[in-house]
């Protein structure tokens, strides 16, 4: 505890790659004022494919790093990650513990009528999201759209097509969709084709706002982001700018310094 | 060496996940009564995004399991692996090394014309293929193209639709195109579809006929395969059966065992 406390630290953000930028990004316009450590695991990137007691040790060595580089709360930006190791995590580390699964769930409840679900593999089978319920959700991997949106391709008749692919079996009476990978944003419009009427839960604001609630403000905040990433800087700056995000200030973070 | 060159041993395959197993179905075909090892490191794929220093080193470590499980000859069945630690590992290990990347590319040079080349961005900005020859040849990054196949789409209009979108800028006097990643075999009508009369090289082919004539032929081997993967078994199984691979006899093999 002690000087975790202290509202003048930045936030600590991570997920296992870039999807987490977008979080960062409602993060950044719900909270202007605060400093923010962005941690992306890109030398291990994909988590969705991996075993979860895998994941589960990412998130315990990220986490790590980041309390031992001074944050005063951690917003885990990741759905598989949020998925392995979040009531753990939350119960043992002397921060606040946020993450983007909690307040999707929360939001859908409240808009209320049938809700489905869409994400990664790993995120879809863990069944983590559906366990929220007391009633069965529609629920659909959609490997996909994460390289889509990676490629710059959201707004393309490719992405069009992929979404018609992994969507047209939902359920006609459908009220909510929650968008349940981070990368999914981008596909907001394409996806509001396919499915028009529907509701679509963004994680990333519903995080935001249940962060901004959260955390002890700072008061003279510089509104600062510095990346750390495990594998290659160039690439990663390459692809944050794709996604609309500058980076300003980043470091690589050898795995074996974790 | 010693009993390293028993031609009783059987054959260590190697690469990131499925994408070899192109390779390995190939090497079956060509060499029925060989028996053969195939190593996927399913926890830490892609290498193709990966610093190259990095994936030198799960080379390293897969090579050195193989051996320790008996092999008589070694195939990196993955472009990355071979961009990166190709010259170093064949000039180090007491068992023969083949690759990918040679055979394919001594078929695009006795093709003659103008080649180009399709691969994973870690493939293509490492430059490895393009340095063996002595004219500058066309190439592009497909980053889609992967995930694609591993969804078992390459006969889906969103297949197509992808294909046109990374080629339809190649050269119009493209003589022959090098396949530069081992998913891509199974694109390979939707890749002539785009490009009509364009010759295609297929480096899992290629490879096995290398193969075959530069190792000690075993007189009576089973033409058994036993699969190690580093992720979860089951999603392995299923992936494999996806790509036309019925898995018999795989064990998990912890990341800490390497």
């Amino acid at each position: 505890m002690g000087s975790h406390s202290d509202p003048g630290l930045p936030i600590g953000v991570f997920d296992s790659g870039v999807g987490g930028l977008t979080v960062l990004s409602a993060l950044q316009r719900a909270l202007p004022k605060e400093d923010f450590l962005y941690f992306g695991d890109t030398a291990r990137v994909p988590y969705g494919s991996k075993p979860l007691e895998m994941v589960r040790r990412f998130a315990w060595e990220i986490s790590g790093y980041l309390i031992h580089q001074g944050v005063k709360a951690i917003v885990v930006a990741c759905n598989t990650a949020s998925s392995a190791a979040l009531p753990e995590l939350s119960g043992s580390l002397s921060v606040p513990v946020f993450n983007v699964l909690e307040p999707a769930v929360a939001e859908a409840k409240a808009v209320g009528g049938q809700v489905g679900l869409i994400g990664t593999e790993g995120t879809i089978k863990s069944g983590s999201y559906q366990k929220q319920f007391d009633e069965e959700i529609w629920s659909k991997a959609c490997a996909l759209f994460v390289p889509i949106v990676e490629e710059g391709l959201w707004a393309d008749a490719v992405a069009k097509r992929v979404a018609d692919y992994y969507l047209h079996d939902a359920p006609k009476d459908l009220g909510t969709l929650i968008l349940g990978c981070t990368h999914y944003p981008f596909l907001k419009p394409v996806i509001g084709e396919v499915l028009p009427g529907v509701r679509l839960i963004d994680s990333a604001e519903a995080t935001a706002k249940v962060v901004k609630a959260g955390i002890k403000k700072n008061p003279a905040g510089a509104g600062s982001v510095k990346h750390f990433v495990t594998g290659d800087l160039e690439a990663y700056t390459v692809l944050a700018r794709r996604l609309g995000v500058e980076v300003q200030q980043a470091e690589r973070v050898p795995l074996d310094e974790l």
